[in-house]
């Protein structure tokens, strides 16, 4: 690595290092970058020994953070990026989290799953260069501080409104010096409905299935896959997003054509994580609604997952005292 | 009981004595009827000792069988009436349950959920009487042989095509003798798609939810629960049975004012019992397809517990050594 490569490179801090924010923590320090993390939950682990990476494509290294925080409020220096990272549900305040470490010289760059989850970061950081990001990977967090990467990398990257910016070619760049192929897209907009063609209808299927894997939906139900793709795309065009009429078919085709596989939102769900519910499903109905488009299989799926997740909340209540269980007292239904 | 009622009430085979069937064929014994049953997995006890019928409204009181058998072949005799009261699933052959025990002069009677399940006795017994009766009952069997009935336990009972029959009279009037309210009704077939108003949204939310009672359903998604119940009140429409504009609000307030509920669909699951989702959902949805009314919200309903069903089944799939778990290596979804 030469010293103009991490000069062009700065400073970066990745906000919610879990595995995808490690991992691409780690590509950025690689290919020279000065790289801090927050990292909540592995702390003391990450503080004391970095990360271990171990990729099946691209080897083990360990990536040893310039900065280790709690929060990004005790980050020291001017960041040039500050990488989101974190998952998108209600409980984590997006802004909140990075806030404190954004300066006026910081592009604000989030690696996030969902639809429409721009607004909120424009509104927040009006004078900020904001760059909205997406990731088609598979690495999981194995053990604290150890990150395995199993399959794929690709980024995509796009300014917010559709351009591409000086700053954003040049993260592209560092990420493509660190071996992961990253694509920047003056429709990184159009590029999440395009990933939430398939996510819509695979995520809560998986989840409301009771841990069916891809294949077996598919088999079973695809005219009802088909159909919640199709609403995803209309949603998409009544918001100004155009996607191709062959996407619903080359995601069903591809999908029979791979292996048996977990959804991001079943491990989520099987590991009592929080899920992506309201950023994947919430996010479009709500377009949907506020667009007048039709997506009454979208929004029974959505219904379904709120019912799921108020469930999961009222089990804690089971061990409350005042707790009282149903009974049956009515006609026989 | 007089010697008369005894004539007039005849003799009865119930097939399929469980909470149901015990329960009336109990209460049409009270009432002079010669009752005879057959059950399956209570056999011995009841072969023994008949039925403890344990009755909130009605005292408790034992009930002995006239013939006591496995099989409706080993019936001896020729039956009056046949009552079938099994839960309709597709393992369970309706037409072959009952075959053996229906002579040219027995009544068919069925007391069983769901629409459309009148064409399958309509098709197998052309030349008999057929009786179809709807239960508003909550009872259990408690364990073998016992009965607990916990409240309600109104029938409705009606011949098809719609008309009353005397020999429908007569049963009702052997129910009303017996203390339970028996509404004799020329459109039985109307009332079946009333209960399935309420029947079609909470029985399947409830499982698919992960078993809250219908109040959280009610209180989290109403706009989808009233989604569900209109579009089978269109589809009965569209069968030629008019449902009052108000059932909708009515069964919406009637759900309110109840009690913490769990339905009998979700005491199927959570007891992992065979779920009447052909019944209840699958006929209404095919009925909508042939008449070509819309009903995406309860196409997606009867999409997730068709999913859901193949998830239990897989699960059995599990302790075969060919089986194997899926992975997830595919770019984060």
């Amino acid at each position: 690595m030469t010293e103009e490569n991490r000069c062009g490179a700065g400073k970066v801090l990745i906000v919610g290092a879990g595995a995808i924010g490690a991992f691409y923590g780690a590509l950025l320090a690689k290919a020279g970058a000065e790289v801090s993390v927050v990292c909540r939950s592995d702390y003391d682990q990450v503080k004391q020994h970095g990360f271990l990476i171990e990729s099946h494509t691209l080897g083990t290294w360990t990536f040893a953070p310039s900065q280790v925080l709690s929060n990004a409020a005790d980050y020291k220096g001017t960041a040039d990026y500050v990488l989101l990272c974190t998952k998108v549900i209600p409980s984590a305040d997006r802004v909140a989290l990075i806030r404190p470490a954004v300066s006026a010289e910081t592009a604000v760059v989030f690696i996030q799953n969902g639809v429409e989850i721009e607004q909120e970061m424009l509104a927040a950081f009006p004078d900020n260069e904001i760059i909205s990001g997406l990731a088609f990977i598979c690495c999981n967090r194995v053990k604290p501080g150890e990150i395995l990467h199993l399959a794929y990398g690709r980024l995509a990257l796009g300014n917010l409104p559709g351009v591409v910016s000086h700053k954003t070619r040049q993260l592209c760049e560092l990420f493509r010096q660190s071996g992961i192929d990253c694509t920047a897209t003056e429709n990184i907009v159009t590029e999440r409905w395009k990933k939430c063609v398939w996510n819509a209808p695979f995520n809560p299927l998986s989840v409301l299935s009771g841990g069916l894997p891809t294949l077996d939906i598919l088999q079973s139900q695809e005219d009802f896959v088909r159909n919640i793709m199709q609403e995803i795309c209309n949603i998409a065009e009544a918001c100004g997003h155009h996607l191709s009429s062959h996407i619903v078919n080359a995601n069903i085709e591809n999908t029979y054509a791979m292996p048996l596989y977990k959804t991001s939102m079943l491990l989520d769900y099987e590991n009592g994580h929080p899920m992506e519910t309201e950023a994947i499903l919430g996010n479009a109905v709500r377009a949907a609604k506020r667009l007048e488009v039709a997506c009454p299989h979208l929004e029974s799926v959505y219904a379904l997952m709120k019912l799921r997740e108020l469930q999961l909340a009222e089990l804690h209540k089971k061990y409350n005292p005042q707790y009282r269980e149903p009974v049956s007292h009515r006609p026989d239904d």
